[in-house]
């Protein structure tokens, strides 16, 4: 159904959307390339939210440099979309420039935005679907579900010796990985809409969870998880150059709440957890958190929060950097019920391992428990 | 210096060697490939200790295809043997054969056999060393070290989960992995010369260490650190099919002992530890095995056997499978003392990590502590 060229320039499209990992949340990333008589006439990405969309650029892009995209192909890897948001739909972009074909990776579920394709269909436009749909889906797995009323996509990021230790049995940590490897961590947090982290962290590490080991055009979100309010108002995350902060709560304290807030702080009070008096449930954090738009979220936290958010049945991946030493004694990924078969145990599936300098970064994923 | 057709027919000559990994134990693993007229004439690898050596088999090969081998060249993995053992010098049967020319990878550092480069060369024949040693040394690493005098080379092997636990809490592990990095395991185990394991593993697994899940011409040594005599003669380390059993003891107990060596199990007293009364001295124990001929030492034991041949500075490679799963509490790698900064708790080099099944493959190294 598909050719090698479609292929060839569906692959250009999904490097384009790649180009714009860190860029464009709450938005999906999203590439576009256009060809005629077999040669790219243009290429572009959405642009941060508010700005130009993926075809736009692309069509811009042609015309700058001369072309008419009259009889074009467009290469999309997603849907157009359909509706005016905060710019018009591209599916009436993309007929007005004359467009003759459309291939497209994966369908837009969002209620609001889908329907480009059928509206191209009908002006008569060739259109076709679901070329390199797995690639194309991994860039935007958290929109993709999200926009179907489902979750954010959660991951979690652990750094742990061979003998799956975070830190020393006295708390020591710093650094477990070495360089290359927290400077892959940070990528991961870029690309994210927020980094998630729980109060035992901040005081802890005194964690600033904004991305400082790349170069990034938008800062993620912080979150912090600090169901009591404890959080100091002298922490690092609430002075660090980062992106803006949430923070997750059941008690409330008016005081501490208003001089949160004149620090710019979101204030978000969650039901507080069936099994864990005065604690923060997990599952409706993450759904508040998807009402606010947030489809990635990266989580860096303490072995606590990890396991409590793995009991939620929130956590979808695992990012462990594993460093080759041995720490014996410490804490570890994640806090687990006491279990008696190997079958109770969390098992998830290997997605990739890769050695990152020093250290082997391993993904792994839970299989799907929610919609 | 060297060509790039040298290499390739060293590459010929390692994958030779390669093949006789499961082999040639307590010998080390040698391929020889003949070349004339550049094309490959003969090729093949050391046999079963007291058989044929690679380069008269790659002759033997090259005369039965109706070969001269006179003026050819021979590529060998490793410096031709240049002594009377159970087979005559090699060196003089490549100056019979006429060769003009022996490409070697490394030299042969043992003191009985080495040489023989050195007496082709004074026989005329053109002789060159150095082509792909470090691949050609990978493959007999413990046999190099201890034909220096050095002790064997020891890997310790482990399947954990993602945060490091080779078991629950309450004891159960099998299995971590799944069936393909079971098979690798075996793997590991069939080069080796010897795969070792403690009493405590044989109480609670009743291992047989033995190689099951590859084919193999030749079964490793069995050996059990059991300073007490505390074995079943029940056990079925004893009365599996494999390789013969070693015991390294501290205790004494003339009964049990002559109740071993009626199963054909070889008894050696061992020193006990200064650190640790009543048990074996693990580094007088690993001696004592280079002492017996063993070149490469597979360890299957426990975290604590780990614990104590790391204390010991013996272990110098850990080949860790990691499944994609998480355990909580439960026994770690290696028991290891209490650490208060990171700089005091081992740290490897990562060799490889390699995806294996449903699992991950990570191989790292302790840096040289032993001549």
């Amino acid at each position: 159904m598909f050719s090698h060229d479609d292929e060839r320039f569906m692959r250009m499209a999904l490097a384009q959307a790649e180009a714009a990992l860190y860029l464009t949340s709450p938005n999906p990333r999203v590439g576009c390339v256009l060809v005629k008589d077999g040669a790219v006439i243009g290429a572009g990405h959405t642009q941060r939210a508010g700005g130009p969309h993926a075809e736009v650029m692309a069509l811009r892009a042609a015309r700058e440099a001369g072309h008419d995209t009259v009889g074009a192909t467009a290469y999309v890897t997603l849907e157009p979309c359909n509706h005016f948001g905060r710019t018009p739909p591209c599916s009436m972009t993309l007929l007005e420039a004359g467009v003759a074909r459309v291939i497209a990776a994966v369908e837009d579920p969002h209620p609001a935005a889908q329907g480009g394709l059928a509206r191209l269909r009908d002006a008569g436009v060739e259109v076709r679907c679901g070329l390199l749909r797995d690639e194309a889906t991994e860039i935007n797995r958290g929109f993709l579900r999200r926009a179907q009323g489902g979750l954010p996509w959660v991951r979690v990021k652990a750094a742990v010796s061979l003998d799956g230790r975070t830190a020393l049995a006295n708390g020591v940590s710093q650094w477990i990985t070495g360089e290359a490897a927290r400077a892959d961590g940070h990528h991961w947090r870029a690309r994210a809409c927020a980094v998630l982290s729980g109060i035992g962290t901040i005081r802890k590490d005194d964690a600033q969870l904004n991305v400082r080991a790349v170069d990034t055009p938008r800062q993620p979100r912080r979150i912090l998880v600090d169901s009591r309010l404890e959080v100091s108002l002298e922490a690092k995350l609430l002075h660090s150059h980062g992106g803006p902060v949430t923070l997750l709560h059941v008690s409330r304290d008016a005081d501490k709440e208003a001089e949160l807030r004149d620090r710019g702080v979101q204030l978000i009070q969650v039901p507080e957890a069936a099994n864990k008096p005065g604690k923060v449930d997990l599952r409706a954090a993450i759904q508040a958190l998807a009402d606010e738009g947030l489809n990635e979220i990266h989580v860096e936290g303490g072995g606590k929060l990890n396991g409590s958010l793995i009991a939620a049945g929130v956590v979808d991946e695992l990012l462990v950097y594993v460093a080759p030493r041995l720490l014996g004694e410490g804490p570890g990924i994640a806090e687990q019920p006491a279990y008696s078969l190997l079958g109770d145990a969390p098992l998830l599936q290997l997605h990739s391992a890769q050695v990152i300098g020093e250290d082997v970064r391993i993904l792994a994923r839970f299989r799907p428990q929610q919609g």
